[in-house]
C-alpha cells in the first residue's frame, strides 16, 4: 500500500493505493465519528464488493446502512440524490454518521454532494472502484450532480476524510471503463508532467493488460499530480481549472447526446483532441504533437472524434461551462506538451474549426 | 442606517439596518463581482418591492434577472429549488453572478442554498423583508430546504456578502408575521441577554404598533447577539446550537402539521414554552418564570400551546433533529432566564410531560 496526502490544512487527508483495501476495516474505522456508516453504491458494484466492505465493519460493531443506486451517468441527478436523502432520514442518520462512496465517479460525485448537503454537511469517505475515480474524481472534494442543461452544474466542494483506492477492483472493470479512466491519466501528462506522458507512451499496453504494478504506478502518479494542484488551489480560482483539459468540449458531448451514452472519460478523450487541434490552430502545438497525442489515445482504445452534433450546438452547450466569465469561454489549451494554460478570447472561428476537425460527420 | 459586522475572517460581512435601503443600489453594487445579478423573491414580495430593488440596479447598468417563487414554507422544497436552478441556467448565470434573496426566511434560506450549490457556489446577498428574516434567518449563513421527514434537513453553510435589512418593509408585513418574528427576538433575550428581555417586556406593544425606533432597536440588538454567536461558532459545533431554543419542538410542529400551516416563528413560540416547561420540570426555572415568559409571548400575540399531535408523534418527529447525537436528543434548556444550555440525557418521561403541558388537546 502506498499513501499520498492531500495537504489542505485541517481538511488534509490521505489517499491509500494498493491491493486488498476494501475489506480492511482498520483503514475506515479511525475515520468514523460514530459507530454508524451508510455505504452508497450502485447495483453493479454492490453485487461485486458491497459485502466485502460491509461485513468487516459490522463485525467490528459498526451499524452499516446500504444504499444502492441504479448504475449510470444518467442517474447522477436530483431524483437519485433524493433516494439517498430519503434513506438517510428513514434510517435516522445523524450529523456524525459517515457516508461511504463505493463505486466509480458517478457514485463518488453524488455521494459526496449528498454528504455536503445532508444536515448541512456530514463526513464522507471515498472508496473508488473505477480507474477514473481512482485517478481523478475521488480526490479533491469536487462533488456534483448533472442538470439537463449542463454537466456537474449543481454541487459543492466537500473534502473526504480518506480515499481508499483498491486496485483489485480494476480486475472486474469493463475494458471500456478502463480506457475511459486512461483519458484522465493521459491528461495529467499533457498538462503538467511530460515525463509521465513519456512513461505512458512506453506503458499503455501494460495498463490495458491490467499489469498491477503499472496500474499502481499510473494511479499514484496521477493522484500525486492531482493532490499538488488541489493543495495549491482547492476552490479552482486558478491552476485547478487546468485539470479541465478537454472537459469543456467533453461536457458538451455528454450533455448533447444525453448523459450515459458516452462515458465521461470517452468524452474527455475526444475533448482533448479538440483542445489539441485548437492549440495547434493557435500555433502552439505542432502537427506532429497532434498526431502523437492522437496515437496515444487510440492505443488506449479511446475515441479521438466527438459525437456528431452540429458545431453550433457544441458552442451553445459549451456556453454553460462553469469557466465562462462575463459571457466569455475560457478554454484549457496546451502551449506545448506538458504545459497548460487557461485562455480566454479565443476567436470563435478557431473554436469552430477545431470542433469541425474532431467531430464525427458534423 | 446602523451597521453591524459578522466577524468571520475573510468571510466577514456587514449587516445594514435602516430605512430606504431597498432602492439604494450603492449598497449592493460594491458587492457584485460582475454587472449581473439574479433577484430571487416570491409573488407577494415581488408585487411590493421587486421593482424598487431592480430598477436602480438596471439604471446603474446591472443586468437583473427576476426569479419569482410561490409564497409559503411549503415551497421550501426540491421542486422550487429546481425552479431557481432552471432559471439560472437558462439565463446563463455564471460563477460570478450574484444571487439576491429578497423576501422572508423561506426566500432567504432557499436562495442561499441555491447560491451554495449552483456551479459549486456563487456569491449571494440577503435583503430580508420580514421581521423574522431581519432578526435571525438572514444572518449567519445557514441555508436549507425542508424534506418531508424533517425541517431544514438539506442545506449548507454559505455566508452572504452583505445583509440589507430595510425596516420600511415591515410596514407591509401582516400582523401574524410580525408576531412570528418576535418569537425569535424574544429568544435572544431568553438565551443570552436578560437586559434585552426586560427591554422587550417594556416595549412589546411599541413593536406591535410598528414604532420604527423600537423596531430598529430590536433588530439591531437581535443581530448583535446573533453575530456574536455566529462569529464564535460558525458551523454549530457548540454555542450556536443555543440559538435553537424551542426549535426541536417547533420543527416537530411544522413537520407534523405540514409545512406552511404554522409560521416558523409561531411554532418556535410554542416550542419555547415546551422547553421552558421542561426547564421547570428539571428544577431550573421557577413557575413564575414560566408564567413570565408565557405572558410576554401572549402579549406578542404568539401561540403558547403546540399543535394537537400525539405526544408519541412529537417525540418521533423530534428524533430527526439535527442535534441528535448517537440516538440521543439534545435540547436547549434554560438554567435561568438569560442563560441557555444544550442538554442530553433528559429523561423521556419529562420531555413527554413538558409536551403534554403545552400541547393543545394532546
Amino acid at each position: 500500500m502506498q499513501t499520498l496526502t492531500v495537504a489542505l490544512g485541517d481538511r488534509s487527508y490521505p489517499i491509500h493505493v494498493g491491493q486488498a483495501l476494501l475489506g480492511n476495516a482498520g483503514l475506515i474505522i479511525p475515520h468514523l465519528r460514530q459507530a454508524k456508516a451508510a455505504i452508497v453504491t450502485n447495483t453493479t458494484v454492490a453485487a461485486l464488493y458491497l459485502q466485502e466492505v460491509a461485513q468487516p465493519l459490522r463485525q467490528a460493531g459498526v451499524e452499516v446502512i446500504e444504499i444502492i443506486l441504479p448504475d449510470g451517468e444518467q442517474y447522477k441527478d436530483w431524483p437519485t440524490l433524493n433516494l439517498i436523502f430519503d434513506a438517510l432520514l428513514r434510517q435516522r442518520c445523524e450529523r456524525l454518521t459517515t457516508l461511504i462512496a463505493l463505486g466509480g465517479g458517478v457514485v463518488g460525485d453524488i455521494t459526496g454532494f449528498a454528504a455536503a448537503c445532508y444536515q448541512r454537511g456530514v463526513p464522507f469517505l471515498q472508496m473508488p472502484t473505477s480507474l477514473l475515480a481512482q485517478v481523478d474524481s475521488s480526490v479533491g472534494g469536487k462533488t456534483a450532480i448533472n442538470h439537463p442543461l449542463g454537466k456537474n452544474m449543481l454541487g459543492a466542494f466537500h473534502q473526504p476524510m480518506v480515499v481508499l483506492a483498491d486496485t483489485d477492483t480494476l480486475n472486474t472493470l469493463p475494458d471500456r471503463e478502463l480506457s475511459a479512466g486512461l483519458a484522465e491519466v493521459i491528461k495529467y501528462g499533457l498538462i503538467r508532467d511530460l515525463a509521465f506522458l513519456e512513461w505512458l507512451e512506453r506503458n499503455v499496453e501494460r495498463l490495458l493488460a491490467r499489469d498491477p504494478q503499472a496500474l499502481a504506478e499510473a494511479i499514484c502518479r496521477s493522484c500525486a499530480n492531482k493532490a499538488q494542484v488541489v493543495a495549491a488551489d482547492e476552490r479552482e480560482n486558478g491552476e485547478r481549472a487546468l485539470l479541465n483539459l478537454g472537459h469543456t468540449f467533453g461536457h458538451a458531448i455528454e450533455t448533447g447526446v444525453g448523459y450515459g451514452q458516452w462515458l465521461h472519460g470517452e468524452a474527455v478523450a475526444a475533448g482533448i483532441m479538440m483542445a489539441v487541434e485548437l492549440s495547434a490552430l493557435l500555433g502552439w502545438l505542432a502537427s506532429n504533437d497532434v498526431e502523437r497525442i492522437e496515437r496515444l489515445l487510440l492505443r488506449a482504445a479511446l475515441p479521438v472524434y466527438g459525437a456528431p452534433l452540429a458545431v453550433d450546438r457544441y458552442v451553445e452547450l459549451m456556453q454553460h461551462d462553469k469557466k465562462v466569465a462575463n459571457g466569455q469561454l475560457r478554454l484549457v489549451l496546451l502551449p506545448k506538451l506538458g504545459t497548460a494554460q487557461l485562455v480566454s478570447g479565443v476567436p470563435l472561428g478557431a473554436i469552430e474549426q477545431a470542433i469541425r476537425r474532431r467531430c464525427a460527420n458534423a
